[in-house]
């Protein structure tokens, strides 16, 4: 029985964020979208958080104008994003009627579909966004953040899909961005959802410690019907596994993507070159590692501790810091390591070791979580720190954003006249510093990107056959 | 049931030979030993051709001192070597007493698995090697050089691993030196072999176009016995699997390794610091690559043509030359391509593309191998092709070494007062003219290895957590 697996290939958005810190420019995206879009990839992902953060930032390029141009150039292959649940693509709670506009301005300027995460995997920080994907008439996915830990079993994981499935979920992804996966519990997980789902299946793991091919495999002997990978020039490390790798590795058998090899073999020519022009933004850090393998910290998170550390004199106490993240994280209900809360956690166990005492400073962010205000934890916190941390003020147990009012009018009327459309009002309000910069630099006609610098020419070398 | 998988890993020779030209020097091999010694791999490889050739050629050292020295380094590990059957670490076929000299010398000063391969895979070429393995006492593995062919059908290897071990092996390698192999025609080769033999069988698979990893676990699902791996540092692309991802793979399942992820990670960082310094030996044709799953031309061949023909301003014909390959390749039986066949076969294809007309030059070497002094070709030659190229000269059917005199005694008159050992006199044989000069060298105490270019050192960057 044929069941050819679907492919989404993530360069133009996690494969250069992985690789060389979200720096791709649209003109080197544009050359190569004819052929892209001839592929027949089930989606290509083109946008998120990262990358709209970068073109503001860095490139100095309006985020929706590249995804116009990205929309007329890949007439036939759909488009995606990453959204951050009720976060969008900020790093605060946004309320409803921002979420809404949001999400109806993005499918407006041409994406299909919407991977809808949160951090901490509580289902009603999604909620708002899968209704408004729906009521756009777009493909709305709903995703599992991977992690591992007591509460994190393989029923916790269907219970949650579940959950999302009823909120009117087209789709569901796995979402392993630290490349915690390991191929035969991916199997098992995979196994699991087809069996109590009537639902797509998605899964893209992050190939931090080189198990990701092996966990698409065994996905694929379970029943995965869509495999997340990036072209080989964008692939492997921090990122993804290789598009071609996987179409090879297929070819011939019941699952064969049907994909044409040389077809891809001339894009990924074209972004191995490409690649060239971003050399500053190459980092050690992007290689494969096995260390998220042993202690279960993200290779990102392990990075930033270390910088943290060393700007403080102490990277000699990065093991007692290791050492910690596991029993803040549990102190915290076990949350899953990602944006903002690998932050939240990596900088309250730094603090635990270089106090010299735990929680004798409990950050701000710690507390705020602890009051309820990202969401539910998986697990229960800790009592004794919670009650140390928030005193007499309240706990809540709503959905954050049930807290918030309505706040779209309040943007637009404090972005005035540098606001040119409601997308310009949306720039503003996932950045409201940068953003504004952004317009006004637009308005005063001096947006510069980021200078790069020259590309050396460094020859190659034969080599041998064999051996 | 538990069936750990035993790990040899190959970084102190083929990782560098794969990666930085085989230039790994034995003083940033020896301070690693120790931990080395302490992990537990089956065997590490530490001998070949290729290392033999760039200690004397480049790096003005000893391989039989190299060799004594991880001898005494590593006590408790099995050293494993890679020999050319009847060409031993040559480029012609030897008499059989050099044969089983050099075999001698090989385990008298340390090696204690033997892998013998024969490019033409004619089990002859490998017979006298593998007697001689078995009269010192060591472990004698028979090789199967992976290639696709009409003629390369999973019987007809079958049948070759049966030749071999009737010469007493001790076990059978799969030899996939192009990165030809596909997860699922492994899974199935290593199903038949299993199952006709008693025999351990080992799969050392080139992670050239990414899939190895996804071919050894499907080797292991179906009994492979072994696999090769490198440390992460020389690992992936034209290399191997990453050593690490493979135990952290199968860590926690019937195929545990039960290797230590934290040594082996250390292992990795020492590897990591090292290779910078062999930075201007670093290749883009070692990256990973699916070329070689579309034309089945070996990657290193593939760099070799591109040289070849841009010496001689044809660079714009190397997609003619692409497609007269597997035309040669198939004029001359359809021998695997690996050394001497792959340069046989490319520039034989060169010539048929800018001559104009195929075969109108004919070069020595296509002539000798027409006269069957490589061996017997897998499949029939051309008649035609044999006719015009050998005209009225004897073919041979015998084994080529059967009509080689002894010559030991010759190479050792030759050599004369410039060997110092019968190790020297076998560096001599090995290699005229190289083995000589490095000897006059060694007596005139002007041996000096090549210049290294100074490390520039390149800062890293913190990387995103997620997304
Ligand atoms: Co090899
Ligand atoms: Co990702």
């Amino acid at each position: 029985m044929s069941k050819p697996v679907q492919i989404t290939d993530v360069v133009l958005r996690d494969g250069h964020q992985s690789l060389i810190a979200t720096r791709l420019r649209t003109e080197d995206m544009l050359p190569i979208c004819d052929k892209l879009d001839q592929v027949g990839f089930w989606s290509l992902e083109v946008w998120g958080g990262a990358t709209f953060d970068a073109c503001v930032r860095f490139l100095k390029e309006d985020p929706w104008e590249r995804l116009r141009q990205l929309r007329a150039a890949l007439p036939n292959t759909r488009l995606q994003m990453l959204l951050r649940g009720q976060n969008l693509l900020g790093y605060r709670h946004y309320a409803d009627d921002v979420v809404e506009a949001f999400v109806a301005k993005s499918a407006e300027n041409g994406i299909d579909v919407f991977r809808v995460f949160d951090a901490m995997n509580d289902v009603r920080n999604v909620e708002t966004a899968i209704k408004a994907v729906k009521k756009s008439g777009k493909h709305a996915q709903g995703t599992l953040c991977y992690t591992t830990s007591p509460v994190h079993t393989v029923e916790a994981f269907v219970e949650q899909a579940k959950a999302m499935a009823a909120m009117g979920c087209d789709s569901i992804a796995i979402k392993d961005m630290a490349g915690l996966l390991t191929p035969y519990a991916t199997g098992e997980l995979i196994k699991a959802l087809k069996a109590e789902l009537d639902l797509p299946i998605f899964l893209h793991s992050h190939s931090t410690s080189g198990l990701a091919p092996l966990c698409q495999l065994k996905a694929i002997e379970n029943g995965v019907d869509h495999i997340d990978t990036a072209i080989s020039a964008f692939a492997s490390g921090t990122s993804h596994p290789a598009t071609e790798s996987m179409v090879a590795a297929l070819k011939g058998t019941e699952y064969d993507t049907g994909l044409d090899l040389e077809l891809l073999n001339e894009i990924a020519r074209h972004f191995w070159a490409v690649r060239k022009k971003y050399h500053q933004f190459e980092s050690e850090f992007t290689r494969e590692d096995v260390s998220v393998q042993i202690n279960q910290v993200p290779g990102g998170m392990m990075s930033n501790l270390a910088n943290q550390l060393k700007e403080q004199g102490a990277l000699n106490r990065i093991d007692e810091v290791f050492a910690e993240i596991p029993k803040v994280r549990k102190d915290l209900g076990y949350p899953p390591l990602v944006t903002p809360t690998s932050q939240i956690v990596g900088t309250q166990a730094v603090m635990n070791v270089l106090a010299g005492a735990r929680y004798k400073t409990i950050t701000n962010e710690v507390k705020r979580y602890l009051m309820g205000h990202y969401g539910k934890a998986p697990a229960a916190v800790d009592d004794e720190l919670r009650r140390k941390a928030v005193g007499s003020e309240d706990v809540i147990d709503v959905r954050p954003a049930d807290l918030l009012p309505a706040e779209l009018d309040k943007l637009r009327t404090d972005i005035g006249e540098l606001a040119k459309s409601e997308e310009d009002v949306l720039t503003y309000a996932m950045f409201p510093d940068l953003g504004k910069t952004f317009l006004e630099q637009r308005a005063a006609g001096t947006l510069e990107p980021e200078v790069l610098l020259p590309i050396e020419q460094a020859g190659g070398q034969a080599a041998a056959v064999g051996g």
